[in-house]
């Protein structure tokens, strides 16, 4: 992408919110950044009048009618066979096509996943995609970076060391750092702990780190309690640990926000207290919304995809169209595949035979 | 133990803040619990002033002298070779030959848990011992149940069942439930999900709910934003994901609490919003304190072992005493054991073959 504008295709069918959630967040984008266009897909007679009702997104919105829905508990082997008419697949195929920068959905996760690796297929020299996530943290950034946070349950040690290499260039776009420091997710420090997977993975990324201008910074090991600390900046685990610590995560914050609303709703004298607190507490509860870091990327593809949080309302969506906007505009799976090529002699080799291919066939 | 007395057997050479902060956590417990008596095992000449100055403990502690103590950090396989004079194996033995009730340690936990299999041996049918905790929720007791929380980083399908058992008998006896509800902590509710080991685990568990008269209640599989869900009861996975989901929600506790922190000091009108609201704050305070909640129970051995959290201060000890005293007075391994019999003829038969060897030897 050459221009300042960034067209993003958007999934409107998927998620629990429905469609006129997803139009919503896309108008709220629409009037924070002149410089968003939009590919929508899903049913023409439901999006057309939610689309006209906004004066905003007048002109910046082509629809692209779907018929079929991928369902929120779809099994992702049954959403590929069964769902090439979808809106979700339509999303995609527009990235694939080189009609839009970047497809987000609030659809089935699996279902997304599994679609994106075949439709945009997978980076060379990556065995495994992941999801990666922006995590509150105490650094200046604000935020730390863990992945994978769901795309595949398993991850070998190779598996772990590419996701660290796929982390550390987002939180170079994303979080604006020269040498970010990775962790390994384990149930301790010491070297001893853990799996088998782990030592291995903590042995080949020390070598990495070792090498003379190395641009990886790795810390060891890191627990759970780590995660959101300055010790580390991306947090590398497999897809089944990653999305129990966020969805724990998630789980505790709501948990404690429910405390808080009761404390300062407990007596006359906390609710005068809340009246005079009041911008403070607004502040602290935009901190905690979980609205505000909606949208996991999918790292290790031929095109960029955006999974926002299947309950996401308008503001969920918009904060996710905004992610889509930065990475677009960035050419991020063109430098994350960069990186790649650049770490494994394999990937290089057939990231140059492919790029020779393009030229023979002109692409 | 027959008597309202409970001896509790404490290794003061464990945990982070040293001997100081375990006698004043035994003071607190005996200050509010004229029921206790302690064994105290560490270095005499340290303990006796320490114990002297705190006259709520005159006549109620036994002081046992031991001249090693186990570093935090040590390997478990080093530990258990020799650790043989330390305070935390003298601190099981003590529960071993039957001169305390219970056992409490700060210190590291994989060299207790290997010296606890050592010298309190596993109960009958048990082949992995796990450790419990609670975790505070929206149940009407205030807490559900985790395990394993870090006793073994792996755990196949039958070990998943037996800790689904260990932790219903302790819900039963911990938060007074007759029917606890268990869930197997996985990346989705739906069938499909997870890995084979929590598919096999999750058809054994239905089996053995749908037996007439059962006295668990499987809801299938949970995820991380429903471990202090109202949902479940009993929590039950591998103690490499409960470590890692434990230590992520502490540390999302202890960030939240930052953020409250920082908002209510914020300016002139929430630092006086925060005056009016002091009794809630404080309340909202005690109610997030990890230190309240400190405890995991080992699960699965031939007497009870409470391990406290080696940062513990005073207050975080006599939480972890109170919580040894209620499972003294439960006579708890031995109803933990008695259920696991019932559950598994190898284990009512094992057990039964003991109890004859021992009206044999008049033991």
């Amino acid at each position: 992408m050459k221009s300042d504008r960034a067209v993003i295709s958007i999934d409107a069918m998927g998620g629990d919110a429905g469609p006129a959630a997803i139009v919503g967040g896309m108008a709220r984008s629409a009037r924070k950044n002149p410089d968003i266009r939009y590919i929508v897909h899903g049913d023409e007679p439901t999006l057309a009048p939610l689309i006209a009702k906004r004066r905003e997104l007048a002109d910046l919105v082509e629809i692209r009618h779907t018929t079929d829905v991928v369902k929120m508990d779809a099994k992702p082997s049954i959403a590929l066979r069964k769902g090439r008419k979808s809106s979700m697949w339509a999303t995609l195929q527009t990235v694939a096509d080189g009609d839009a920068d970047v497809a987000v959905s609030c659809g089935n996760t699996g279902a997304l996943m599994a679609m994106a690796m075949l439709c945009l297929r997978k980076a060379p020299g990556i065995d495994r995609p992941a999801i990666a996530i922006n995590w509150p943290s105490r650094n200046p950034a604000g935020y730390n970076i863990l992945l994978d946070a769901g795309a595949d349950i398993r991850a070998d040690a190779r598996d772990l060391v590419q996701y660290a290499n796929m982390g550390v260039e987002y939180a170079r776009l994303g979080l604006d750092l020269s040498r970010p420091r990775v962790g390994l997710l384990n149930v301790g420090t010491e070297e001893h702990k853990g799996h088998p997977v782990l030592q291995e993975a903590a042995q080949r990324l020390e070598e990495l780190a070792g090498d003379p201008g190395a641009s990886v910074d790795f810390v060891g090991f890191v627990e759970g309690g780590d995660i959101a600390s300055e010790r580390v900046d991306v947090i590398v685990t497999d897809g089944f640990t990653g999305n129990i610590a966020l969805k724990t995560a998630e789980g505790t914050a709501t948990q404690i926000r429910g405390f808080l609303r009761e404390a300062m709703n407990y007596s006359i004298w906390s609710r005068l207290g809340a009246i005079f607190a009041l911008t403070s507490l607004k502040r602290l509860q935009k901190r905690l919304d979980p609205r505000r870091v909606n949208g996991g990327v999918f790292l290790g593809l031929n095109g960029t995809v955006v999974k926002s949080h299947g309950s996401a309302d308008a503001t969920g969506v918009s904060s996710a169209i905004k992610l889509a906007f930065t990475l677009a505009r960035d050419e991020f799976s063109e430098k994350v595949a960069q990186r790649i090529a650049s770490v494994t002699p394999e990937a290089a080799t057939e990231r140059n035979g492919r790029q020779e291919d393009q030229k023979r066939t002109g692409g």
